[in-house]
């Protein structure tokens, strides 16, 4: 099956947004057993859309769109493909009242522009938007599929996942193709690579790496003609990377780092607090987004005024001697945390994202330590990169250290 | 003069890297007058990258491609533009010389494979690449221009700049363009666009809405034979759409709002202390990203635990009695954050990502206030989207309600 994917949108053409939804369609597709051979982005103007359109359903078994889903007379995807199957666009009862409902639902009165996104044409069945108001559109036509999804990147992968993924689904047989993701953190993409040398040529299963915002990634897939065979070849790969790597796995798949020290927590019963100075708030935001938070996250402290964190607990006197950017405070900020929070577990970073964060201290530098039920432990590292990636850095390090502390 | 952009690699189709080179060149584009029609990604396969080629020559005067320069056979750029043209690629001696130079500079021996690196075709000429091994090509065809650049950003850009700019502006003349984005908070897409209704038509200035992360963005874009013009009609519209939107508008161009927002308190010497229970860290992180971060904001408190509300300052009878998710407790929340970080200003948000946040409330709700000096007011809003959406729109809308209070 050979698929194309179309971004649709002047911004795109402006330079305004960057198109991350064509990386990430193209990451699914070979799942499928799909080949992509071509994206293209195109603006919001009818004849070029439908030029490509049709370009697309001419060389392509399935097009997939993101975009132009919108109410106004820049969103034109669905106009586009009416002319091009010269199919009328006619309003669809159920979407007009679902539409009606959730504009009534915030006590807003829905503006008419928007009934066109309650439109169907005879080829077309909508696809469901549980996050917006653009339903999507799934277009059959001689044997040929076209998918229209909205631009917005979580709408569109919501509107994949469950509506797009279980049709195509449908469509691609024979030919099992399984994958697992190893997430590794603690080395570097390189070394990761060297130690998984001998395998990453293989060809069934394939072996990949991917440095990843999470940690380098591991990426076994197996093809097989039916699931059985497919699932022995990836398990036997990965019993054999796991002997190797040990504890540098810390998940797979679509577990997260933060999620994967909830459970740890939880499991042992252990609540924890952090402070942060510096990162400003990622760390206890990326806690909160772990489904079992409340289970475990206590809170979070977030300032980098010498201040506020003698009022939490910090001697004042530390922060004189050796500056908030030192291994001394991290510590006492871990064990303040802890007090403050009333916690088993305390996890304290202090990053600098810009060199003036702390002054007479470098940008990048990080520190980063961990109080469990009293036992402090620090460490130390540095990095050359722009301040929301330090700030990120720091977060992932910071609970990485975490971690290693919970498995002993 | 009509452009398209062409990103080559198979890499791009398979998701592991995004096109973020395209986008970076569309923004260049509208400072020489050139219209960009379409952007293109299209994988390392000569027969594809051919039949692409011709049709992006066929249908634009400036076909820009970056990628597929490189030493391997994979690389096929250079070819496909040889094949279309009907010209063979001949090594020439300069080239070589300068290829051969780079690698002995390294006590290197140059692969025989890179040789083609130092490759021509009649209609084309090299564009030099100080800081990597493959030069460019300016390729001039029956008026109309193809230009290959390397597809490692840092390489492109300095290539763009160096040498294709130059080329560039002496083929493309007068033509005057010039943007402004005014950023807009307090209504959606669709009201907007009803309030500005009767511009969105006009020509010269155009002027078209974006919904985006941080609100709904009025773009005005005019051309001219000089900037004094085109200065003159963007700023025509923009008074008119400025009198018509009043403090809609929260910005424009560059600004943020945390960056508007750190501005305001500076201003007035205010200091500003958050509280925020669901929303899990979010609103503290976008403050710390102001760059004037340091200058207003003292920090942030981030539980969504009554025990730990309670301890900050927030009456635990008002707790029991309204639960967290509420117009009541949201309000003492503000108060106490102001109170607990001794500031000026408390900012407090409520928000519910998941239906299990806040046991017997609905997924969606949004509560926040603002204490400036003691007077305390407060909005409530429901949202239906996925959970990081919910924090990321109670971060946007109470950093909203705070700019409005700082308003009067």
């Amino acid at each position: 099956m050979k698929a194309e994917i179309l971004s649709i949108g002047t911004e795109l053409l402006l330079g305004q947004i960057t198109d991350t939804n064509a990386a990430w369609l193209a990451q699914q597709l070979p799942d499928f057993g799909v080949d992509l051979y071509y994206i293209s982005q195109v603006g919001d103007n009818r004849q070029r859309l439908t030029e490509t359109l049709r370009r697309a359903l001419s060389r392509s078994d399935l097009v997939i769109c993101t975009g132009g889903l919108g109410p106004t007379e820049d969103d034109l995807t669905r106009e586009a493909i009416s002319d091009l199957l010269g199919e009328p666009m006619e309003v669809h009862p159920d979407l007009e009242k679902a539409l009606r409902g959730y504009f009534g639902g915030r006590g807003i009165e829905m503006p008419e522009r928007n009934l066109k996104q309650a439109t169907l044409i005879q080829s077309a069945q909508a696809l469901d938007n549980p996050v917006g108001t653009a339903p999507g559109w799934w277009v059959e036509n001689q044997g040929r599929v076209i998918v229209c999804m909205p631009g917005v990147p979580h709408e569109m992968k919501t509107m994949w996942q469950n509506q797009a993924v279980p049709r195509l689904s449908e469509r691609t047989s024979g030919g099992f193709i399984l994958s697992r993701t190893l997430k590794i953190l603690g080395k570097g993409e390189s070394a990761v690579e060297e130690m998984v040398e001998d395998y990453i040529h293989s060809n069934n299963p394939t072996l990949a790496t991917y440095a990843k915002n999470d940690g380098i990634h591991l990426r076994i897939t197996a093809k097989a003609d039916d699931e059985a065979t497919a699932r022995d070849l990836v398990f036997e790969l990965e019993i054999k990377l796991r002997e190797r790597l040990g504890t540098l796995i810390y998940g797979q798949d679509d577990e997260t780092l933060e999620g994967v020290i909830g459970t740890m927590l939880q499991d042992n019963s252990l609540f924890l607090g952090v402070m942060e100075a510096g990162t400003g708030g990622v760390l206890s935001a990326l806690l909160n987004d772990a489904p079992q938070s409340p289970a475990f996250f206590r809170g979070g402290l977030v300032s980098q005024q010498p201040e506020m964190l003698a009022a939490w607990g910090v001697d004042p006197a530390l922060i004189e001697e050796h500056s908030i950017l030192s291994k001394e405070v991290v510590e006492a900020m871990a064990t303040a945390a802890r007090q403050s929070l009333g916690t088993e577990a305390g996890l304290a970073v202090c990053a600098a994202p810009r060199a003036d964060t702390f002054k007479g201290k470098p940008a990048g530098q990080i520190f980063m330590a961990v109080d469990l039920r009293g036992t402090v432990k620090s460490a130390e590292l540095s990095y050359r990169s722009n301040p929301s990636e330090i700030k990120r850095l720091g977060t992932i390090f910071g609970l990485n250290l975490l971690r290693r502390a919970l498995l002993k």
